[in-house]
């Protein structure tokens, strides 16, 4: 292996803020969820169904979306089932597979707690960036997963 | 409760972005620490054991700076203890309670790790930003890390 490319010192001060900085936000987010009777992994399930048309995807999308592996999705919607939130729908001429639809129940849960959720995301993070930054990050962020990308088959 | 404060689509686009960012950057990184034999959570604890005088700290010290709480670093110490790359010291005089010392296995276990791992936050972070967007990124994560102290405790 040749040298180590360590970071130098700006770049480790930026890089320890960042993760910091994304440990503390999972860490308020994460409460606020919890305050409304979800869990950062209900949420996460529940954003791409509430958006979808007729509030339903298939299992494939749906792991695609949020980039969990198999068997995360599949425990994470047996927990969802019992409570309520979503109902499965098999469709036995269909290869394709498993189709996720969010219930009364989930829609509910959500709306109810999106409101709270939007507020912490204003209050801890967008509401302290000017618009120059929001489009610097978003530039960031979409450089990122090109590499990523470019890098090998995403992720889980 | 006043209306919601949605995002905007500008704002919305950015957190997706962000998140996502933050998601398959986590994956890829937990795939080379996997690697390397070593959990995010090993990782996150050798670091600073690494850099403290002596290779030693207090269990309350280390909680602090990697923002968790007491029973997930309790647990987490339990296994690197089994595994050897930390030992506990009790001081029976001191009420400041447990040292945590980095073993001599957990500091051959963090050098064979830290060069992988620093060519990874590189390869698929860090080299991808200008100077610029370095100081952006770090201006904006300790902007974030004030309000939320400011906010309250620091989670955790």
């Amino acid at each position: 292996m040749t040298d180590p490319r360590w970071l130098n010192e700006r770049e480790q001060r930026m890089w320890r803020a960042f993760r910091d900085m994304n440990r503390r936000l999972e860490a308020v987010m994460g409460r606020q969820l919890d305050e409304a009777g979800l869990s950062p992994a209900d949420y996460s399930l529940l954003v791409p169904l509430s958006e979808a048309p007729g509030r339903r995807l298939r299992a494939r999308e749906l792991r695609r979306g949020i980039g969990w592996d198999r068997s995360r999705l599949a425990h994470q919607m047996r927990r969802m089932e019992q409570r309520g939130l979503i109902a499965r729908e098999e469709c036995p001429g269909d290869a394709r597979g498993t189709v996720i639809r969010l219930t009364g129940e989930g829609l509910r849960a959500i709306e109810e707690a999106a409101p709270g959720h939007a507020e912490t995301v204003r209050r801890h993070f967008v509401d302290l960036l000017t618009d120059e930054e929001i489009d610097t990050l978003t530039a960031i962020a979409d450089r990122v997963l090109r590499r990523i990308a470019a890098d090998g088959r995403p992720p889980g």
